[in-house]
């Protein structure tokens, strides 16, 4: 059931309001749904950006930086930062957000952290519907801050209208890795703690692997900044370039092209998430366990126990 | 259709048809069903260890130093290599792999490296599913080396018996949201290149989070054992701590019990993807499409789509 008032009270940007809508959607998929059809028509004025990157690099201070900019030009800011967790203990870590206490005061500024629970998944979904609330609040820009060293974290980061990488100097081998997926997300790069020894050399390396990239006049051409975020510098140059990548979204046709794309990524994981919920409710624990004796004693595997769960479900539609 | 030659050939530990096995799994869901449901009497035999940890931290170094120990006592080794790959370019990071062709070569070691393609997930069901195809070849030891650092990583290095997290001094801050997750899994750790400075305070921070977990005479005390892996210090120490974890999941009954849970995962995981297989194949990506300018357009939310899909997907069943 919606709660008309609580809605009403999300249109005024109440904090009240919104922690209690985003804490609704990470424990209730039902509502969740209700919520969000419900709230629809007022989502898509606000400009989503991501922030991604491997630990330590720096984010929380970017988006820190970057939300005091957008205060300076009279914006409200949401942000929604996604914390990994232990699938085990559940508990976030939550070190960076301490940092941020100073614009999370600020009447304009939301801040949330997320975290996923357990091994099912969906924390991207849940970033995203989160997003709409705050998109459905009014606010004019959301920051979506993740680190970016798991598929999910992509998957948040590409909701974004602009996506920031942020590296570091010393990322280097370590995070090759990552920059192997962060590579093809980034709208802009930013090589943070630029006054660290090694910074000309990552720069060197990450502006050799971008020109050796496919690109047209159609193809946006992500850029390197160096920053040291801690002394606030380069932030007014990030912002800029962020406002010409929406422009060139715009200007291109592709800022509809790009959230129809994400739509689509959205949907999936939604038709999913609904099976599987609907799926184990109707199957339950029980039945998986009493069948479990039999893949563990050798007669039938995985694959066996697998298909007799799946025809028991379809029986029952 | 199940190829009888390509069976028996596997039963010999042929390379070949160990690759081919391995190849269409990764590639073609229903044979891989119809092959893990046809070997599943064979499986259940080899001793399977999972190698986890940040990328760096050296543990590639760690399994082919195990691998020589298991080879000088006369055992045969499996190893899969869970490599992180861009979602974009499916392009894997295989450059650890190079440092293992010395025992590549041996006959009584096979390696794969498997990577992750797309956004479909499924990898580590793939990577079980190949630890089945070794296992069922006859290999006493499984090594499943994983780069711990989302999900799907610590997904498979659970679905070890024994798991070794790798970590360096060097961890320290940056990877605090990694050890969140590998924390809770570790039967054993590894602190490599502990000739580095910071080794001692690592190891001691290591300590205490260990001390302050719960756990009575069933629960297994994960150790710590410094090692510096390139020099070969400290394998034995480890082969033997492992051997021990063995005989303590025998001695308290836990072995099946810890298998049965995995079983239990794994046709989760099994059973999901199935279905999800089923719905895009019934929907195709048509029906998506055509509904898609709804959403933009602002008058149907994501969740109405996705309602709207699954009620067209159950009429279908």
């Amino acid at each position: 059931m919606i709660n008309n008032t609580l809605v009403e009270k999300l249109y005024t940007k109440d904090k009240r309001a919104i922690a209690r809508l985003i804490s609704l959607i990470e424990s209730d998929n039902t509502l969740t749904s209700e919520y969000i059809k419900n709230i629809h028509f007022k989502v898509g004025n606000a400009y989503r950006i991501g922030i991604t990157g491997p630990p330590g690099a720096g984010k929380s201070t970017i988006t820190n930086q970057l939300t005091k900019y957008y205060l300076t030009q009279n914006k409200t800011i949401g942000i929604i930062a996604v914390d990994p967790t232990s699938p085990f203990t559940g508990g976030a870590l939550l070190g960076d957000r301490v940092r941020m206490t100073d614009i999370g005061m600020n009447e304009n500024v939301y801040i949330r952290s997320m975290a996923t629970r357990g091994s099912l998944g969906g924390l991207s979904k849940k970033a995203i519907d989160a997003s709409d609330v705050l998109d459905a609040a009014g606010f004019d820009v959301i920051l979506l801050e993740t680190v970016g060293v798991g598929q999910s974290e992509l998957d948040i980061a590409q909701a974004a209208d602009t996506t920031i990488v942020v590296l570091v100097p010393e990322s280097g081998d370590s995070v090759q890795a990552m920059k192997a997926g962060l590579m093809e997300i980034a709208d802009l790069f930013i090589l943070n703690k630029s006054d660290r020894p090694g910074s000309q050399q990552a720069y060197t390396a990450l502006q050799t692997i971008l020109m050796i990239k496919d690109h047209d006049e159609n193809t946006w051409l992500p850029r390197i900044f160096k920053s040291v975020a801690s002394e606030n510098k380069g932030i007014d140059d990030i912002a800029e370039e962020i406002d010409r990548h929406k422009t060139f979204l715009n200007e291109k046709n592709l800022f509809l092209f790009k959230r129809e794309k994400q739509a689509k990524v959205r949907i999936k994981e939604i038709v999913e998430h609904k099976l599987k919920d609907e799926l184990w409710r109707e199957t339950g624990e029980n039945s998986l366990n009493s069948t479990l004796d039999k893949v563990i004693l050798g007669s039938f595997s995985p694959y066996h126990i697998a298909e007799e769960i799946i025809e028991k479900f379809k029986n029952k539609l």
